[in-house]
């Protein structure tokens, strides 16, 4: 067991966009919240709400905005995004599983395999025919992956990921526990009553610097490739059908499901929940919030929302339920108002 | 490797109830839209927003109906149900992982387990006592089946599939991966403030023919058996209570959950996401659309929907929002003119 | 193949807070519901709907409460908390796998791993580095252990459970198939329109007696750690954003969503597909049912709702949509009348 890390001020900077006002030797031990900070932790102030801890905060070091700087007492890392330089710093004090490179005897290699000698398979892991991994990916314990799939360089598979066949991987992707990629997706043909499969004869292409979180499921297409574009971010639970697209760098929140054949543009924000119909295309730079159902195209970027939504006391909500189901007598009441008064005004 | 598969458009409809305009000589080499077709390719119309593409298709054949037959310039293959014989042809160019038959040396077998010789046990599994697995059944690497599972013949369990002890799956019955069957239904006993687990006695019993999509669970019964009857379809991300029924060929779309001892006909419709309550009752032959809550029992044939839908920009949304909350007053209001209206009129 | 088990009423009552009405000789080979109960089973009664089925049941015995006790013609098991009493008695005539303590001879272990003797590593286990697992946990088969993960005393992990490195799980904690727990958590920081991880530094702290149901997901947190108290129960398909803190006792229905850095209190009761947006507190006894949506912290104790729910034909669905999308134009025109009876009012 190794110590902690510590680094000094200098050589968390180094390489990055930030200037540093206080002292670059100044060593540090870990990272906290700025209300919770002690002394050797780095800490970051990216949201208002949280200026206040800024003048008493027992942090050595604050990552923050050049305006805030100057009401800072301790060492300052003066950075134009903050929580950038926050994710570029974290990540030296991040704990990990031990990994080695090379393959755990444990695993099961299928015909034709081509793997790096840099790359890392895990024990326990399944990999099918005419498998290719490229060099520094990992392939975590328990995972599987089916005939002809690839593995681009350094991505990194987490324990118990299931790969289809011919399903490939990006570059630097980083994919969860318990994702399931290339499964059939939902397609069915009605013959007197029974329902009969229809082959999917399609794969998943997922691009380069993708992450896929825990739980995700992704199918592969019916005819053409389901496809997640270079940069997406997909947190967990998520439901992506058959022959979906998502442009590059859209982020989605957690347990959204997206119907099959649905198009997404580029740099959209899906929030958690949010149901997206198939079949329909969502422009580049549109934002929808959490629990939004979308059953329509959207064609101009901006922000959007369904439903009707605030929990309030639950004999409230009944209320609220009644009268949203007799609108339209509410509606039927004011129409026979408007008659009334237009015919007292004739009169 | 093989090359590509090829087969006469005679070999393709052998069997089938189609009839065929053209020639039966004709190569096909693969399925692909009819918009995206080229020679060698089969392609279908079952959508008529398609149909304008009929005229300049490069496929070699059309799977269409009898009217749309007329339009075709190329080979016809003629159907009374062209989606369903799309289907069936489509099956000739599936691609999947190469399955041998017999059991691979990493698995684990319990006692008394009883395999068929024609079955596959993939690397990995871990089989449990008193298994038993019918011919042609096949189990995907790292699949794990709990004591006493049964495995109906031609069954297909993909990788990573969970399969608690004592339930029963039937033919030809289909599982993708990261499903759980049997875990314990969601059943606890208040005890002065502390939950005690009530213990799950029932099982699980898959009819034949069914389709269970990836991360999907179903849990155990309390006392009787979870039930999903033959010709099921149910998507991804499904949650599935214990104690439910699902009837025959009722076919369900991802992310949607059913609560415990709740009992659902034959032949119904379910969208996705939607929500079901336990304890209820959905009659044969209903259609629920998707993201629908259904709170009571649903007694007559039909088409049922929930709630508030359609994403709008956010700004209308919070106003929408503010208004619904103000039904009451909005109610209120309208009360008032009615009286002040009625009063006028006496007076 | 063992036997059935059988007991008299004497012994399964034995400990219990409970008294006899009848002959505690009775052997029972069995539970079951009032209304299907044979001779040998025991049976409870709980809800008053079912009530009717007293007279006439075949049970043997059944358990209630001393008023209902009266009315009961057969061996009745007199409680202050029938269905507590049910589930202590039910746990005599539980099946599960047979599980032998020891580490299966498949199992993969990482270095300077503390496995108490009586604990159990079932088949395919993989067991990473620095884990320790107390006296009678079971770990199931195919689950995977990341480093210095810890296990407490007679805690049990069902099959394919994935826990990701530094999680701590307490004594008697059961947790499905298909659980993922301490995946990062979901945060990105965007530098000119790409998105860069945030590491993930916190880890998962999990309770004693906790349940956690099938395919459930807990990220680990961004700087602290996720928190899950003793005694809270979890249903199947939940997600658990990083840094969330759910308090001691509460219960969460399946597909429940609950976004990051929130902070749930104890006893809370949490319905179905219920979503907690992030960064928000829920006090103390709150009850939300399903599907509600929560946006704002929740201060008072109570029962709290969402949305609008009640499904129905989908034709009047659609009119109840136009109504509320229309509700702006319903404002003004309830607001034009009022200034004409104003108007009126002052000629």
């Amino acid at each position: 067991m190794k110590g902690k890390p510590q680094y000094t001020l200098a050589d968390l900077i180094a390489g990055l966009d930030v200037s540093l006002q206080g002292d670059p030797n100044c060593l540090i031990t870990g990272v906290a919240t700025i209300q919770d900070a002690e002394a050797g932790h780095v800490s970051f102030l990216t949201n208002s709400l949280y200026r206040k801890y800024l003048a008493t905060t027992r942090a050595s070091a604050v990552i923050l905005s050049g305006k805030d700087a100057e009401h800072c007492g301790v060492n300052a890392i003066i950075s134009p995004n903050p929580y950038y330089t926050y994710a570029k710093i974290a990540g030296y004090f991040e704990q990990a599983d031990a990994r080695k490179p090379g393959i755990h005897p444990s695993a099961v290699l299928g015909e034709n395999v081509k793997i790096d000698p840099t790359a890392r398979i895990a024990a326990n892991c399944v990999i099918g025919n005419d498998v290719s991994i490229a060099a520094h990916a990992e392939i975590g314990a328990g995972s599987i992956l089916g005939d002809h799939v690839s593995v681009g360089e350094s991505a990194k598979l987490d324990a118990h990921v299931t790969i289809y066949h011919h399903v490939t991987i990006g570059k630097r992707t980083c994919i969860a526990s318990g994702v399931v990629i290339g499964s059939d997706g939902f397609g069915f043909a009605n013959q007197k009553g029974v329902w009969h499969k229809v082959p999917q004869l399609g794969s998943v292409e997922i691009g380069d610097d993708v992450d896929i979180g825990a739980n995700t499921s992704i199918d592969r297409g019916a005819i053409e490739n389901t496809i997640i574009r270079n940069g997406v971010k997909l947190d967990n639970q998520i439901q992506i059908g058959h022959n979906v697209v998502i442009g590059e760098n859209t982020i989605i929140a957690g347990c959204a499901g997206i119907a099959g054949s649905t198009v997404i543009g580029k740099n959209c924000m899906i929030g958690g929940r949010t149901n997206i119909i198939g079949h329909i295309t969502i422009c580049d730079n549109a934002m929808i919030t959490a629990t939004t159902g979308v059953e329509k195209s959207i064609t101009e970027p901006g922000m959007y929302s369904s439903g009707v939504v605030g929990a309030v006391p639950t004999l409230e909500f009944k209320k609220n339920n009644v009268r949203f189901h007799q609108l339209g007598k509410l509606v039927e009441r004011v129409r026979t108002l408007e008659k009334i008064l237009k015919k007292e005004e004739k009169e």
